[in-house]
């Protein structure tokens, strides 16, 4: 399908109807006068639709899960949502009781403020895992946000930098396209950086066959003006996922608190996508498939930004298995090599180490024969291969193209087991010194605990 | 059972019968006049017995398995062993059918000199992946270290030297015990350092259920004079392993070519311990205790030093989960605790991040109610445990004496579920800057390829 989808700027205020706002409340108790403005990054956003929206949600596996993930995933069923309150610096996570009444005060305050019911209020953290939410500097931040929404590109901004943690950088982007006659906007804002191989489902209940390998606090929050049935919307969710958050991995670990949702509050004045038009399985057509499309590609490209600028990831690699005899081998596949230490340790060196990268195949729990594994590198998306290996034997390509291929910042790792017709990919990054050096923490700080 | 296991010298030639060498035959090529006494480690042992030795074999599960492997596991069934040749530098893996007339060339020659049986003799290899050995300087390795073959503790030294590649020390122990008012003695050496994860079976073929987490190359040789039936002695082995070679990793991955191999030559003259006496399940009693004891804890030792040996490792934790639904369970949660980079990389910080340790057991395959888990540090093989968490809440325990227990090099994490009564350990490392520079490799030299 050729589909026009227009980069707009705004992000999570790009669709009609919404607003945004970030401050700073310092919820990680830094005090005041501790001098530097970067610990005084913004910890705080909310992000607001004037009328009722279609609400879908994914949420972590992991059975250790943070309060504002149970209270989400309750109240996504319900379909509807009005705002998003989303704090960084704590994670709210093993808070047990009194975490789960922190988060229910934080959608309470501002629902009333909003005058809105306060199960139309979603809440989302990020931060240190097993400290109580420090509930004064919240109410003052959710207090202070308010006045301060609005929807031009500037509050979006402060919205994308106020959920950020280990990030180095704002992730959002915003598309524009046509749906039956109609211009509909979609923009997303995330956060990742560690903690980072994301296993979500619709419940946060994980399905009893693939416990193994789902594995950052990752947030995203995606709006649109699109019109569409809450049911609709979890569909397109749930596809939409399962091809990017779920395909990625910086450093194998599933968060307690990975949540994505989206709002849909039909300004936009399409006629409405209905859950007939999104069923499990079923290929999308028409307006279905437009919609499908744009949701999916904003999914992927804040995935891809998370990968990028995972904790100390200097490259981004595509690893692609084909021809396994079943789509759960190739998903253990491509997480085996995704995940190996000593894969990532090569990527991070340019070294085209196959032995490696077949040893990872090996103990992984897919179906795999020595002598009919090929393994090769090509540029980002091309199918352009350098073979390194073909049915199990080193190819006569040159250690020296080898190694230029390997030394590329972004390039895709082809894996062709050449056992079956199922294909899988993850998005990946190298393990570096630096990752280590960020994670070993600063135990003189107390505050470095958590996820 | 209070049992006399004294330790003596000489390792794998502590008892009676067998001789050992090793000599350098080059086998990276790093050809002559390079320079460095370092470049000329040794790198090929044999290991010889005086009379038809019994013989038992454990192997890498992995799918990819290196020829040596293969030669071994089809000869232990055999149940006879004369000699064992083992080289480091190459593993012999993805060799394909040159590889395998290699590993039988190898154990042809030796066998031809001593003048036993080809199938009798067996190889062991460890290094580069997907490298053709080097059967020139093999063979003049093997015509070499025949004439150098004595038994005193000089002799296990160099055999010991040359099995290791990345390792920093040798790794060898023997011990002396009685046995039916006989003098019996074992002992072994081994290697390990890298991709170690070991889980091996008998065959090398995997256990349907266990493929996931069963993840160096770590070889071991072990031998005594003790007699005991091929199948009793397989069966002792395959306790002993289970208890250590496969409770350890250093970095989660699985090699190519882990082997282990006990032969038992039966000098001693101790009365034969039969298969009967070692069925698998069954408590050993009498004789049979005391040689499993002794076995057992030649495995430990040796498996513990290859931890501590491990690339970059600066620590040593024993992560010790109990109170699991099931084994199953227990296994899946100390196997994620023990190799999540965030748990590895806060261990190098001594970092006591609970919530790092809760979110692995929380991404498992094993069951976890946030609400029951405890968690605490205690000093090795101690049972006072200063706990940083209780039934999921964070103790009094100030930070100041918790950062004082994860600071220490060596402790035991004590990882309580309180769901079961199914218990497990792993013996692991902490994940450090030294590790990833290790193995991001050098580039500008091919022979840095491998496993």
């Amino acid at each position: 399908m050729k589909l026009k989808l227009k980069t707009v700027p705004g992000s999570i205020v790009a669709a009609q109807g919404f607003q945004a706002a970030g401050v700073f409340c310092d919820i990680k108790r830094l005090g005041t006068g501790k001098g530097s403005n970067k610990g005084k990054k913004r910890d705080l956003t909310l992000i607001t639709s004037s009328t009722p929206a279609s609400v879908a949600g994914m949420f972590t596996t992991n059975q250790i899960c943070a309060a504002p993930v149970k209270v989400c995933a309750a109240r996504v069923r319900k379909g509807i949502a009005r705002a998003i309150v989303v704090n960084s610096g704590n994670a709210n996570a093993c808070t047990g009781p009194q975490g789960l009444a922190d988060a229910r005060e934080m959608t309470a305050r501002a629902a009333a403020l909003l005058r809105v019911p306060a199960n139309t209020v979603f809440v989302g953290s990020t931060g240190r895992i097993g400290v109580t939410m420090p509930m004064d500097n919240v109410r003052a931040g959710i207090d202070a946000v308010l006045p301060l929404l609005g929807s031009t590109p500037v509050h979006a901004d402060q919205a994308a930098e106020a959920i950020l943690t280990s990030d180095t950088k704002p992730k959002q982007i915003a598309l524009e396209f046509r749906l039956g006659g109609k211009t509909v906007r979609i923009g997303g804002i995330c956060k990742g950086a560690g903690m980072i191989q994301p296993g979500m489902s619709a419940t946060g209940a994980r399905p009893a066959a693939s416990s193994q390998g789902l594995h950052a606090t990752m947030l995203c929050f995606i709006t649109t003006d699109a019109r569409i049935e809450p049911s609709a919307l979890q569909q397109a969710l749930q596809e939409a996922v399962a091809h990017s958050f779920n395909r990625i991995t910086v450093d194998g670990d599933m968060s307690t608190n990975d949540t994505v949702l989206v709002l849909a509050n039909g300004l936009a004045g399409n006629s409405q996508l209905k859950a007939t038009e999104f069923r499990s399985g079923r290929t999308r057509v028409g307006d279905a498939a437009v919609f499908q499309a744009a949701l999916s590609q904003v999914c992927l490209s804040l995935a891809q930004m998370i990968v990028r600028d995972g904790e100390g990831v200097t490259r981004f690699v595509t690893v692609r298995v084909e021809g396994a005899k079943t789509w759960a081998d190739a998903d253990a596949a491509t997480r085996a090599v995704a995940n190996s230490s000593l894969v990532k340790t090569s990527w991070h060196g340019g070294d085209p180490n196959w032995g490696r990268i077949i040893d990872a195949l090996g103990y992984s729990a897919a179906k795999v024969v020595e002598s009919k594994v090929d393994i090769g590198y090509s540029a980002p998306g091309s199918r352009k291969v350098l073979w390194s290996l073909k049915r199990g034997k080193p190819t006569e390509a040159s250690f020296r193209d080898l190694c230029a291929a390997a030394a590329a910042r972004e390039f895709d790792l082809h894996i062709l087991l050449n056992l079956g017709t199922h294909s899988a990919l993850m998005y990946a990054a190298d393990l570096t010194e630096e990752y280590v050096d960020f994670n070993k923490g600063d135990v003189s700080d107390p505050t470095s605990l958590g996820g």
